[in-house]
């Protein structure tokens, strides 16, 4: 079974009971009842040695801080604020007193940037190292944005530069929390989510959760340095920007009309319409000399 | 570094900037700001293949309602109830659709039974299986229980009994939820918590929080029918009654006067009346003949 198999029959088979659940498994994160103004965010996601990253080259405060960085990047794409965090984690048998000050430090690091708190962990024997986060935060209901909800005529727009990201970014990437919501204050987006999969898998999933399709143009697709230093041709360039992964960029959608009211860049990250949402259910990619292809989701899965 | 060590290390330098944190790493949950009426309580524990479990021996539909049930645990000992649980599975490649479906009927059966919902999750490949879960839970402010808040001369108090779970109850205990708010709600509680690792470490973790010791009566700890199977002599029951861990019981404390409100059962839980809390911070256990002994930290430590 792949991933996205064993997560649609997990979803089948767990019925939800709580009406207080406004959005349950299949987006980004879950989204749950809070107060008259604000909804909770629910999200979870892991990272494990040897699959996410190698102790060889990578300091545990990295780790850390990426095991969280990416529950961050899900809250930005509900458009949402951090609150709290538990982080759980599985340690080979004899960690030193500097593993833990490094884990320590990588955690302190994320928390201060983007001021939340860890309220709660476990600690745990494991051959191969884990960190486990569970993040919880809250976004005002006016600006709650879900994968679904885009419409045919839509543009498509990503924040940043993809590709790459294997030989530095995914271990440093900033998630986009304050970008995300200076673009929701900004324009009214219809649909948003963040690339971790890589933008082929991601944007896939964005226009089935809106039984919608796509056509992008492959020549628009920002590409980042480490894309182009790892690639021989235009071609492959193009193909380790939309099949990498872990680029914790946004996309997003926003109406036609509305096309002049994005802005270029927020803060100093370039937005860049790189297509847009169709009726037709197919997933499709436009080349330079015009030419479609059809987009399969060549992205990161675990199984 | 212990476990008690690498935790205590990383509580002191993550300093909690929210003041909507009540209770933040240390208690069997974490507790912050819901409503006028209730908090919200915040757990994460999780169950590692041949740490906590031998997929040999145990079925997965077991494992994944064990990952659940050890979080709902920590929920009883605040004296709330669940909400919202995110499960985070690492998975060795080549899940057959049976492995999911083993899975979901643990998840299934512990949802149903505690009425909450499993509202997202996370899937990664690991070279061996682990699912860590973190629940959501709520408890109304008056009924908030903690580790801390007992007074020299409480009563000390359990529930069910210890000892041997090794055997079959690791896998199969039912969480204390019900019964935690049943004591609640029928007289005042000073503090309360599960037992997790076993009596003798979480009662002393139990008598620090509040600043105090305790003394208790061997004789009178209830044993399990598998702690008496598993030993040739009444030392070895006591033994294991203290130290196998993985029980899963309440262990709290009661002022003095309140003991005849105490029932002997809830529901068809026994209660049992051990010992005291002392002001003097030492941890003594009392033998049939009367001589006192010194109780040490005997229960699981990972490190």
């Amino acid at each position: 079974m792949t991933e996205d198999e064993i997560i649609a029959s997990i979803k089948r088979q767990l019925k939800i009971r709580q009406k207080t659940v406004v959005v349950g498994p299949g987006d980004d994160a879950a989204v749950v009842s809070y107060n008259s103004k604000e909804y909770l965010i629910l999200t979870t996601d892991c990272v494990v040695e040897d699959v996410h990253f190698s102790r060889k080259d990578t300091p545990l405060s990295l780790i850390a801080r990426k095991a969280i960085a990416v529950n961050l990047s899900d809250i930005a794409a509900m458009g949402g604020l951090p609150l709290y965090a538990l982080v759980s984690v599985g340690l080979p048998k004899g960690p030193t007193s500097k593993d833990i000050s490094q884990i320590i430090k990588g955690l302190q690091y994320i928390t201060d940037r983007f001021s939340f708190d860890i309220v709660g962990g476990n600690l745990t024997k494991s051959d191969k190292l884990f960190i486990d986060v569970s993040l919880v935060g809250k976004v005002e209901k006016k600006y709650l944005k879900l994968r679904s909800g885009a419409n045919p005529g839509d543009l498509i727009f990503v924040t940043g530069r993809l590709g790459g990201s294997q030989i530095k970014k995914h271990m440093k990437f900033t998630p986009r929390i304050e970008e995300a919501r200076k673009i929701i204050k900004t324009v009214p987006v219809s649909a948003m989510m963040d690339i971790s999969d890589g933008l082929s898998t991601d944007l896939i999933r964005l226009a089935k959760a809106g039984g919608t399709g796509f056509k992008i143009y492959l020549d628009k697709i920002p590409v980042s340095k480490d894309a182009i230093k790892i690639s021989k041709t235009r071609e492959e360039v193009i193909s380790h920007a939309l099949n990498d992964g872990e680029d914790y960029e946004l996309v997003f959608t926003v109406d036609m009309s509305l096309k002049d009211k994005v802005p270029d860049r927020i803060n100093s990250l370039p937005l860049t319409c790189i297509g847009k949402i169709t009726k037709e259910e197919r997933y499709i990619g436009v080349n330079s000399d015009g030419k479609e292809i059809l987009i399969h989701p060549y992205g990161y899965s675990h199984f």
